[in-house]
């Protein structure tokens, strides 16, 4: 096992990876930016080494620095958390060139689930729903607008090196397909260096619904069953739960087996996440898979029992999975919800500040992932989100009634957050139902 | 199902209370004494009335301004925590002649378990085992030798009406044990207003094992397994975990049955304790029963995934048991750790004071019952818990390994606390090994 590792990240995962080692007797190196200071996963790591300014380029995405921080502090791997670096196969290729562990999948997988076409691909080969669309990337306008007229409007235009709805075109007719390819490759190219694009099937009032995968570098896949995170916001997720309260057992199976076979195919190892969006007749269609650990991971914790950061680790270490499929059972539900900095009453503005009051909830039940403090100051300068609430009850009625009384316990003054905003959702009539798609939240809020 | 009820009590088990009755939308009264104003149980109720001065004798003792409280903000029903007026038959009794629910089990109940001669008769006629000894009380100095003889030496006397260690003697001789029998009967004639002592077989190296019962006021009677309290000081709880590690299936068996026949023969409903001592060959011998909702509870919600404060509200107002005893499954360990505002390198004294930072852990397999807050002001009055810390994980050694992280965590200055004590405890070998009685920390603490 390791003796020493090196977090790439800030915030509440490089907290909760801090944990996980140290649960483990790993010793912990943060890194931080100049903004973050004060933060409490510098506190809580064994050593931290500043590695520049606030600027994301020059600090938490600057890889020679942070293998530089690797380097000094001599650790044996790096955890790269989400975000930052943490999909980046030349990261991990550096990483290990370097003799440093990468704490996630290879570099080839990463580089072949990260590339949404060759995904798709396999997926296909793997028989994993997939939505109709063009074979490959697409760059001739005539050529999307045939394939269109197959597969039937509205269709979508996603970039091939994409995520985070970014190169994102929905076109209802020829002519908005047109321009909105044109536009696609403009934004794919300026976002992520590479202008390829394909089109596929729109699904309307989808659900999103994902499997949480964690692998060993022996073949062995697992999946921890299935999150539903349809409650978003412009693309940002808000609210996650596993299990996803609409699927009947057979139609669940049928979703995780069919991540695990991708995972499998890609010969993935660490934890990982196959996104599908689901239809309303429950037909479900690969989105993308995350080649690292998420945000709502906490969730499917919960309800496995299994340590997820800690599996990581351990996998990265290579020590077989300590379970087989068979081990994984689900018990109660769980609920996240994510807190931000932002004023849902002012368009979701950023609302940095210090947090002259921080009281936490607690009591049966609760989970809370964060790194402030009373007293903090949350910066102005990176992701929004500073804690994460989780309940996790029998049912999810009862999960639902124990965040509602945790939101109302939650105190955070004088910034603005969008705990009131959950506490509105949890007393909501689609919500209590899950009668829900993932345009839900921008309905509800343009009333 | 009531719509509103009075908590009388104080600090975290205030606030346990007041989560698991808004997470059933009954709402709740606190009262408080002059010294509570700014406690967090005085924050969240949704109405809050002072009932007196700091001294608990005329504020969470007193009847009579208690029912006073209930009167005046129309509860349907009161919850008595632990301590105070818990215990305390005349109360319940009041309660329910005003037409206010106790939450508890009946008058009945509590007198007989309550009076440990009684308890003791009727645990021999539903054969659970007891420690040999005189039938009843006894005040007679030759009856006494005699039963000493007959059973032999070390002997204890102890209160019939008594707890927490007051009105005890352990006597190793002829002459301790007449001398002992006039000290204790003083003692507990000044303790509980009545002199009643009776002699049994003094139990060495023993360890805490307790079960946890509840029931409903149908006759239903169900266990949720057993906790281990073996490590404390002077007495008092300092650790409790769920499962008790040295238990094999068969013997966790017997002892749970033994406590759920003495409290189905006491016609018992609500939440209740049968706490046994077991001696080094796991013979089991009742103590005496708690009849309210202990400190420990948590390790037990945990381990079963029960809410006992629920559970008793449920029946308190007529509901019958959710679950039978097939249902109450174990899944993982549970440990909880006290954390008292007191200087453990300096014998213990209490240490109150303002909390200037207040920085609780968090993350998975943590959950914290605590009254406080930063700014908070431990007052001097009362008992000096100030936090209960638990760790839920598969097993011991990863509920073990998560407490020792948390308590890293868990930062409160500038008052003393207990925290360094359990982290030291932590990496203690016995404890590890769970080879320990309930003599173990005064023993580690005299070296």
């Amino acid at each position: 096992m390791f003796s020493r590792i090196l977090i790439a990240n800030r915030g509440e995962i490089a907290v909760r990876i801090i944990r996980a080692a140290r649960e483990m007797g790993i010793e912990t190196v943060a890194v931080y930016s100049a903004a973050d200071r004060d933060s409490r996963h510098v506190k809580l790591a064994d050593r931290a080494i500043c590695i520049g300014p606030a600027k994301a380029s020059e600090s938490y995405l600057n890889i020679s620095r942070i293998i530089a921080a690797a380097e000094v502090a001599n650790v044996d791997a790096i955890h790269p958390g989400y975000g930052f670096l943490a999909e980046n196969a030349h990261f991990a290729e550096v990483c290990r060139s370097c003799n440093i562990e990468f704490i996630g999948p290879s570099v080839e997988s990463m580089q072949t689930l990260g590339d949404k076409v060759q995904c798709k691909q396999l997926a296909i080969r793997s028989k994993v729903p997939t939505s109709p669309g063009s074979k490959g990337r697409i760059d001739d306008e005539d050529e999307a607008v045939k394939v269109a007229h197959e597969i039937g409007f509205p269709v979508i235009i996603k970039a091939s090196a994409g995520g985070g709805g970014r190169g994102m075109r929905v076109a209802h007719n020829d002519m908005s397909l047109r321009s909105g390819l044109k536009a696609a490759m403009t934004e794919a190219e300026a976002a992520f260096g590479d202008g390829g694009v394909y089109v596929e099937k729109f699904i309307e009032k989808a659900r999103h619904v994902e499997v949480q995968i964690i692998g060993d570098q022996h073949g062995n896949v697992v999946h921890l069953w299935e999150r539903d995170c349809t409650m978003q916001r412009r693309k940002q997720k808000l609210i996650e739960e596993a299990p996803c309260p609409v699927l009947k057992e057979d139609e669940r199976e049928r979703l995780c087996k069919a991540a695990t076979r991708l995972c499998k195919a890609a010969n993935y190892y660490s934890a990982g996440t196959v996104e599908f969006l689901m239809d309303d007749k429950k037909n479900f269609y690969l989105m993308e898979v995350n080649t690292r650990v998420q945000v709502e991971h906490p969730v499917t914790e919960m309800i496995t029992g299994v340590d997820i950061v800690r599996t990581q680790i351990r996998v990265a270490a290579g020590e077989k999975l300590p379970f087989t499929q068979k081990q994984i059972k689900r018990n109660g539900h769980a609920i996240e919800v994510r807190i931000n900095a932002e004023d849902p009453d002012n368009g979701f503005r950023p609302s940095p500040g210090v947090l002259e009051r921080y009281e936490p909830p607690g009591g049966l039940g609760v989970r809370l992932d964060s790194h402030c403090y009373t007293g903090y100051r949350v910066p102005p300068n990176y992701d929004s989100m500073i804690a994460k609430l989780i309940a996790h009850k029998p049912t999810r009625d009862e999960a639902i009634a124990t965040l509602k009384r945790a939101l109302a316990e939650f105190e955070i003054s004088p910034i603005k957050t969008t705990i009131s905003l959950h506490a509105d959702l949890m007393r909501n009539g689609s919500f209590l139902k899950s009668d829900i798609d993932i345009n839900f939240v921008e309905r509800l809020l343009e009333q």
